[in-house]
């Protein structure tokens, strides 16, 4: 079984609660568009693309449950949908453009509005669907049978509309029967590739192992691992691009062993606005989730914590970029 | 306040109890040997110096209460205590220096034989008191002031009869007046960075800030560690030497980003029957620590995990050895 985070049922969306994971498997099946914000600030629904369109059918559900409906209410709930994570670009790229085509072709029947509310955010999880496609396929291509891959935190079918995008690779590969063998990194703090990737390739069949990060060395230099693939969160011009904390080391590991480096995102992940990733600005988060992660203190109180979120690896550190219109080659070269 | 994980008051000892720690500093005054194997059986003595000082004043205070006192009563408790932890290289070594002393001089009081074990076991804590010490100041002449000095797991007072080997340096340069500023890595699984380096270094008001292993690399970069100094549990001829999973790749993040590397170990933990890190066996250990670590379930249940306990960093990428000798020069070089 593959995963889906998001699935559309008439009227109502279903999203898989991510915060109960990998304890739980359950869906909320979201009856207004009220429940879809409650459920994006409280990160059950997360990944850029993932919030992107779960954003898109809220507006939707918001039309189809007004009283009265015009473009002024449909702009007044995008800005209430947009406000649930502020930060969140893709929150308001998907509702900007679902708002936008309305305003453009303005229809003039109430069920014409709301038929091309729900088209429009049709469109973008299609969009999304055939992308994660796309890059699953330009990735696999590389991959031989029984290949070891490894991955750092979720870049996976939660995170997106579709198979998702480091994580495609290895569906596509598994697809095409060849086995791959991939080891997941849990990614401290917030442990998404425990909670998430691990769980998610287990449900498709995918032959995972768990380890942490600090073992990632361990198993690129006991021949393990034939390609890291990964993430990324925004790409510089020169290359260079920010992804999860712990993503760099992995790049200077994996050159160390001479084994290839991808990074697999979307076409629309590359920021020409931005010459390098000095550039990047790089969010602290809060002590606590180091601190105080699960349920447990694990750290004296009070004490200090040094706790960035993302960091910035190197363009010449990336073999190829995997990107729905085709491999781009990075600073390391080669590729395959 | 300096930490001291083992306190002789008399006829007992005291040991902090670690398993508690960092929410509670709590000491078990041990009032005869079975309370001692017990606490080294629960992990509340840990670290080979400190667990080898507990078996010997476990072997005097068995000798104290015993009804009828010979060489054979010694010799039984001894086996008894070195079964505590079998593959403890320090609890068989400091039980049977203590026996080995007992039976060649042989006393023939009682009181004469109970004064003479606990003489030899407080000579072991004395040796290993000054042997950090030493390392401490042979480290700390190396440490400028305000330098950035980054650390893995705990080799701090908590694992020995003293000061500690990685932390010793840390500690002789804060008395020194030098105020470094540290990094302790949490160092996933166990998290003897969070609970055990951060705790203890607070204790003595050294500047401490924690962070996740996978953080290294950022802090590295951004220029704020001049120093990255490390315990060691066994070195080969050749420099190789084993340390706490993620020792590895700090050691080849350290090299990348022209900061020393220094492993900080007694003269006694050069093993010169090994010719190579190749030889080294690697411990795995149980997958529960990485899926069940901060009492919630964190991984999907039944998931694959790879969980090796060290791992093996080749001598090239070591300035230097700080040792109770002085320091040996590494494949790396230089040193300061």
């Amino acid at each position: 079984m593959k995963v889906e985070a998001i699935i559309r049922a008439g009227g109502r969306i279903k999203l898989i609660e991510q915060t109960k994971l990998p304890e739980q498997l359950s869906y909320l099946e979201a009856r207004d568009y009220h429940e879809v914000i409650a459920a994006i600030k409280r990160l059950d629904v997360r990944g850029a693309p993932a919030i992107g369109i779960a954003a898109a059918y809220a507006l939707a559900m918001a039309a189809e449950q007004a009283g009265e409906l015009s473009l002024r209410v449909i702009d007044t709930v995008g800005a209430e949908i947009k406000a649930a994570r502020p930060t969140a670009v893709n929150l308001a790229w998907a509702v900007d453009r679902v708002v936008d085509r309305a305003r453009r072709e303005n229809p003039s029947g109430r069920d014409d509005l709301i038929r091309l509310l729900w088209s429009e955010a049709d469109a973008i999880h299609n969009e999304d669907r055939e992308l994660c496609d796309r890059i699953g396929r330009y990735g696999a291509a590389m991959i031989n049978p029984g290949d070891g891959i490894l991955t750092h935190c979720n870049a996976g079918a939660l995170a997106t509309g579709g198979i998702g995008t480091a994580l495609a690779v290895i569906y596509v590969a598994q697809e095409q029967g060849k086995r791959p063998r991939v080891f997941a990194d849990e990614t401290r703090p917030l442990l998404q590739g425990a909670r998430l990737t691990a769980w998610e390739l287990m449900q498709a069949g995918v032959d995972v192992t768990l380890i942490c990060d600090n073992m990632a060395a361990t198993v690129l230099r006991q021949g393990r691992v034939q390609h890291v693939i990964v993430g990324a969160d925004r790409i510089a011009r020169n290359g260079d691009f920010a992804n999860k904390i712990g993503t760099y080391p992995l790049a200077v590991m994996a050159r160390e062993h001479g084994v290839p480096f991808y990074v697999a995102a979307p076409y629309s992940t590359f920021d020409d606005a931005i010459a390098s990733g000095d550039e990047i600005p790089i969010e602290e988060r809060s002590a606590e989730e180091v601190s105080h992660g699960f349920g447990r203190t694990t750290a004296p109180d009070g004490v200090k914590v040094f706790n960035p979120a993302f960091d910035v690896t190197p363009g010449e550190l990336v073999n190829c970029y995997i990107t729905d219109k085709g491999l781009r080659q990075g600073g390391r070269g080669g590729g395959k």
